[in-house]
């Protein structure tokens, strides 16, 4: 334990407390389903501090490492939450705002998880030892200054897999979570390893011909609503075919649609083989667009929201939508005005 | 004169040399024709730095200051060349690889800087006081370093506009000239009141309905030459006026055509009324883009190089261009063969 803890002082006992419970044994991380940077950061840089003789560590989760994050996970093994061996396994969960996140099989094969390490505000905390802190812009950066407050040796790979982590869950710190903290840690990882220029290629220039065909018919359909307060663009049946895309190219799309000056809501609507999928953005929680999705049988975030419905065709669920972001709009002008 | 000099060592004792020979009077300091956040952002960082009784100090452009820089100026006061009084001022020069950069204007006006600070690979040295680091990220990386490293006082409009010039220069900590310094210095600029997540809502998501369309002609002029590894997208005559956009809505579009895999060179080619002008995008250093701009007139970084043609038809300079890329890289291939 080091004494002078700059990043995490709160946590510096706790995690002295932790490192020392740590016997032989086999011991598996834990990540969420459908794994981000941060959850995959996360995995590959606990599992590596926690190698040691005499112990096993593998990373696991429900879905496969992205293509995209799969250059930060060096040696680092990875199993699927089907192929993970029976038996006595220590578990640390990563990421997960509860253990329902990692996936059924893992959250049932692992009811007392041995530790967490999580920055989601709703985490309820869990584990024998938990390091959950909201205020931080990443697990990864948790993760990080933990790691550096106890002075533990940071290899490359790590310090890459933690920057990757910091960087994609700040949208390359753009986002309110970023912070000095967020900044100083960054510059120790590239001091460690970490490199950034060559992490955002990957992440960020491998992008295929396809999907910037996709984006710019989704541009060209581009339609304000609402008096300029609402942008909506539409993904019509047959895109993923004409673009050679597939609808995981979607991800970070929406985000065009609200990036306009003077849009407060950003739409996403595509039209599937099985339905109508809708995402909603938001420039602001005041426009509660969790409930707006609620009313499509929808829900999520009140920034960002999602829905699906069947049955409706393309301009009827259009209409609709934005009749509901409509009154949503205006009631809550109407409460800024009486506030 | 900070005998512990953190950031820039080596400029310590030419800084100190240069703060010390600033008498009153009035000082202009000057950035480059169609400035971008690293140019506005060393302008009021220098010219905040730069006030003291007795000396008068504005900052001057050929061109206006983009409307969506504008929220990172404060109080400092900016003039169109045309409008800078006559008589006597010393002349600060910021982010231009050469005084010609400033416009014909400025640069005939001022032969003879006080003073020049840029991080360009290409500039000749000039002024009596010069500061020029091509390894810095940005401009404002050299002034932010040299003003902490001289202890100045910085105000919150000043450390935001550096972290501005840093966060754009660098694609948001993205290019190769992101290093640990960079991540230091934005620690460093929070604590003095810059605003990440603040700065990111101004810089990015105030985007005109115009813009996107923009970016959707030119997405959908996308083509790949040299067997895909150079990915060439156009700007012809009349865009702006059908978009409702103008010249600066550009800043950031060429990315999109290095961001393909497999992509090693994006190309921006614009049709002005007054001639063509090229913007390259390399993946990597070793492509040295400047020496590829410098062929036809221009110049700039290894990853990052600009160029202006008159007298050419948009189809021949393309042809030009395209062939003048192909044997660039045709001669890294070969040098990398060999090596």
């Amino acid at each position: 334990m080091n004494s002078a803890a700059q990043f995490y002082p709160a946590f510096a006992a706790r995690f002295a407390a932790f490192a020392s419970a740590l016997p032989a044994g086999r011991y598996v991380v834990v990540g969420h389903a459908r794994p981000d940077g941060d959850c995959i950061g996360s995995q590959v840089a606990l599992a590596r501090a926690l190698r040691a003789p005499g112990r096993e560590v593998v990373c696991v989760n429900t879905d496969p490492v992205p293509r995209r994050l799969k250059f930060c996970i060096g040696d680092t093994p990875f199993l699927r939450a089907t192929d993970l061996p029976a038996g006595e396994w220590a578990a640390l969960f990563v990421d997960c705002a509860d253990r329902a996140r990692a996936g059924d099989r893992l959250a049932t094969r692992f009811p007392t998880p041995f530790a967490s390490f999580d920055h989601h505000l709703s985490n309820p905390i869990f584990g024998t030892h938990s390091f959950v802190d909201s205020d931080s812009a990443a697990t990864c950066e948790i993760l990080a200054g933990l790691f550096l407050d106890a002075g533990l040796p940071v290899d490359a790979t790590t310090a890459n897999a933690l920057y990757v982590g910091i960087a994609t869950d700040t949208g390359q710190f753009r986002f309110h979570s970023t912070t000095r903290r967020t900044f100083l840690l960054a510059a120790n990882l590239v001091a460690h390893g970490a490199q950034p220029a060559a992490a955002s290629a990957e992440l960020y220039e491998r992008e295929t011909a396809g999907k910037l065909q996709l984006l710019q018919r989704f541009l060209a359909s581009f339609h304000l609503e609402c008096a300029g307060r609402v942008c909506v663009g539409i993904l019509p049946a047959g895109i993923y075919e004409a673009t050679g895309t597939q609808p995981e190219d979607t991800e970070g799309m929406v985000d065009y649609a609200r990036g306009i000056d003077g849009v407060d809501i950003g739409v996403l609507i595509e039209e599937r083989s099985d339905g109508i999928k809708a995402s909603l953005r938001g420039k602001d929680p005041t426009f509660r667009l969790d409930r707006v999705a609620a009313q499509f049988g929808g829900g999520g975030h009140a920034c960002a929201a999602g829905l699906n419905v069947k049955g409706s065709t393309l301009a009827d669920f259009r209409a609709r939508l934005v009749a509901a972001l409509a009154a949503q709009i205006s009631s809550v002008d109407t409460a800024d005005t009486i506030s």
